[in-house]
């Protein structure tokens, strides 16, 4: 498989390259990243110093047309201006652009009129363990962001036994999350030793999350979502509020993801009472999941824990392309997580 | 005041001796550690390397008549059971020992029976802000856990304003809160670069926030409250969800949080639209305190941040004796936090 | 004391505002941060979120007259060009701008002509710990930097007993040192779980550290310094190797620093065998210092530890002005190092 | 290839168990851990939650004579008492215990006997670039310490071109270097934001370092070497002063180690002036170097960095076993670093 990234320069894009460098299908042929056009990626990635790799190119400057596979990792807007205009090889999308299936909500939440909505249609949302029926005929597939796929492997084998309302979820995510834009926010003496909420009831995430799940029950499912910044690089804990249906308990939403997860590779349900953390999954493809009742009678808390830069992003991109293209679906995904 | 600080040899009691170092009214009298008697201060502690303290002795070692007030550092059971024996100075307890009023409570969360039960009547739950008027004859104080004291200054002023029910307090907690205890779970490998929850559901905080709660709404309170582990050195925030009776908003929460700490030295209804972090109360006794509206109506998001070993143990346990000393109430308090 | 701080946005800035909060005999009169000029102090610092305090103005619309002491907080070269146009107060200038004596010196290392070379020769060089002979008449203080703070006061009292030849220093430091500007190099992602060396044989300290040890020594002194960035927000640890003079030791080392310090409120000789640490002073004015025989015969190390925003930087600052000012050299500098 | 690890419950067994996971040509037979024997891997360490492994048993249990390889991941003194007794597999031992060639050497470092003198003389030492002429042949090989592999990969192609004297190595290290042991300094609360030498003068890797190193001047050379403990999981750096032979300069020492290292899949010279990071190294076998000029005439400062975990361990031992097994060299080891 021949390969493009654009936007290389983020750190959605360097980790796609770090997992496609080992991938035995891929050959990395371009690299974009219009700002640092004529670098190399050994200048811009300490990682990389010892690393034989394509030089940065515009994105205009690559011929598409000999490659199986083009990787957005650009900003939303930009991603779907680009991606819209490439012919030829099948498109992965890691931006926001993709996702939302209603070109309003997306105008809505993004601030601006979708660039390329007659493409919404087609799009396959990503979630590979949901998508795997789509995947091989499709052309675009957008990947979801970091959070809903943690949310959505938790809840999404869960429908029929909790009700849609009061789904709240607190998300925990290292600052890599937050991309390697030069904001004081994200400076190290501004995020280490601490920790804090942000865009409490506002963040981009929720529509999404939102939208998968109404598909999934049926009717239309409003959440509430807080993420907080976290003092680490990689990882992403979300713990997660849900109401019981009649007769359901923890021990049942538990035997359910047991069911819908015992033959995954990469989405793992816990020994009972293990509660899941990041170091768990720690720069791989990854997810584990637990179920623990709560204190407040007909309620349970689903707990998950991904690597929010693998699973929740470039890992899962490439679990896509493997459908996609008839690969074994661990293909390049198999290293174990680092720890400590 | 001459103090002596029983337990000097925990995290605790460090702070504790760090702050009184530069109160103007206390002297330290007398610092004990059972398994460390016979070294000084600066043998355990690298910050005071350079600091002139009483030495380290055992408990039964230090003439309490002198003394003014014993500030007990201890574990559970082993507080009340030496506390108990002491008379003539006032008692600041930080232990779990003497906050719960119902030993049997006590003896269910904490699987033994209560080694001073006769003693629970009497002592007063130092929440400072809301025990100023039992204070100053308070012969026995017992400080809050780390976690209510967060929770209890969030809840507390909104007990008309929002409901019983299913009030869910989602913590995050520095490690420093788990003590200099040896396990595995609190070395640096463990936990940098890593977040996960722990006793979930089960955690003795529980029951004591959950009898304030009860005692401020005149009914019987059941919370969902899970904590997360940090690498972080100090540091806690809570983010809660609660349900709003009928006619409130986030902003009526603001409004009553407002008027509640407005004269408050140490509480802080933030700017709307604030978020509260840990950097804002770093090493301080301060609390930051905001509101959000939550997506889901009819609910509202309340955030607190303070520092667990201060505010949420040594600084509230000074608080108290201020008062219970008729001193200012922010002697030996007013360093400004510590940022970066 | 009336005082005024320039160039309030910045950590350095901060950190002397957080501590003249709590100085008994300071004023906080003026803070300018040109580029923010008009935002609360509580708008750009979290930790000052529950503080009162000017507003930040431009330095321009500072009415000098009535103060006692301007702090320059500013970047070199501006700051030169500011402070010497102010009239009336005295000045302690925290920037590189008036510690090297030699102009030209100054145009080599900084790349541009001394703004006003004329000031230089009325300039103290306020190592507060030699030069409390000068601060009272002084005018003009500049403070050293944090690296040459740490080097000299390791150094200076072992002129006698080293030789001048080799000195060699390795130093580690926390991010707080490189400033809040936005730099990639800065940010969380990039810092934590790594440490590199910068500046490797041009860091702009070291024509200062030389300039000093060069006075020391009566001859012309080259050193060896290499500085690295580490994952903390604060600290400075150098650890120097240095060659031993005829009959000198690690035992006589320690012997002159025990003579020199013992009377020191802020820098301290360890006990023998126990090695500085930055977690011995952290948020502290307090310096730490040790001396270890080599392996390699006829030399020693010497290792020293500092907090850089404080000892390194605001709070010498303010120990100059107790000095220049008559209080007590150690006002508003009590305060016991954060540990944990 | 089938293999045991003796002692997978420490993290270097760890990190030789997740990086067999993904070798192409690795079976991981037995796992041994003698205190935690009748424990699932999955009970110990959190990333194999979701992997499949042999259960952990008593080295005593292990079937050893259809093994191809066993890694023994000991403490020193055990390490050698067991393995001396096995017969079959070859040997790959990361204990200290066969790195000395000399038993009274041993002695006197380690404070005992050696426990098996007589497989000193036939052990290879297994610092892996230098020593693949005998690593075909061998059954028993040694691998370096993790300072000692950092130090020779830099140092031992400049022994032409460099003095034996006053080598000094100043060492930075990431705290899983210290082991999964239950120590009060290995606490995440003692270590964050700090950062400490430890074992000055006296770290027991020196010994191993001064024999490599007498080997390759063909005189007794002694080394500084003092080692600090950094708020990181992994990563070492290692900034080594060297006295330069007369006519040699920092560009003739990058010619030599440039020459040296061109065609090593492992080892790489950095561009002039690019300075070595860990953060270029995380996860993976890598080690980068660079040479620069010192300000002191004369000398040059040579820098290093390793993961101390992989090529400063497990890495190197997997390294070290296929070209003993005469596989590719870099099977298993091809993942690129780790960033963010």
């Amino acid at each position: 498989m021949k390969i493009a990234v654009l936007g290389a320069s983020g750190y959605t894009g360097a980790d796609l390259v770090r997992l496609a460098l080992t991938h035995p299908q891929v050959e990395i042929a371009a690299l974009s990243a219009n700002a640092k056009a004529g670098q190399s990626m050994a200048d811009i990635w300490p990682h990389f110093a010892h690393t034989s790799l394509p030089g940065l190119v515009k994105a205009e400057d690559i011929d598409f047309a000999p490659l199986d596979f083009v990787f957005g990792c650009l900003p939303h807007a930009a991603s779907a201006a680009l991606l819209s205009q490439i012919e030829g090889p099948k498109i992965i999308d890691l931006s926001a652009d993709f996702r939302l299936k209603n070109a309003a909500t997306y105008a809505q939440w993004y601030g601006l009129a979708h660039p390329a909505p007659t493409l919404l249609p087609g799009a396959v949302y990503g979630l590979t363990e949901f998508a795997r029926a789509a995947l091989p005929e499709a052309r675009l597939v957008s990947c979801p962001g970091c959070y809903p796929t943690a949310a959505l492997l938790a809840l999404l084998p869960l429908a029929d036994a909790i009700k849609p309302t009061n789904i709240s979820i607190n998300a925990l995510s290292g600052v890599s999350g937050a991309g390697r834009s030069l904001k004081e926010a994200n400076l190290f003496a501004e995020v280490s030793e601490a920790v804090a909420p942000y865009a409490v009831g506002s963040h981009r995430h929720m529509p999404e999350i939102e939208q998968e799940l109404s598909a999934a029950f049926g009717e239309s499912v409003t959440i509430s979502f807080t993420p907080h910044l976290l003092p680490m690089n990689r990882g992403e804990l979300e713990t997660i509020i849900v109401e019981l249906r009649a007769g359901e308990t923890a021990a049942s939403l538990r035997a359910l993801l047991h069911a819908r997860y015992t033959d995954e590779p990469f989405v793992h349900l816990l020994p009972e009472g293990v509660a899941p953390a990041t170091r768990m999954v720690r720069g791989s493809n990854h997810a584990v999941i637990n179920v623990f009742a709560d204190r407040i009678p007909g309620r349970a808390i689903v707990i998950v824990a991904i690597d929010n830069l693998v699973k929740g992003s470039s890992g899962q991109a490439l679990q896509n392309m493997n459908l996609m293209a008839g690969l074994p679906e661990t293909a390049g995904l198999e290293a174990a997580p680092l720890f400590p």
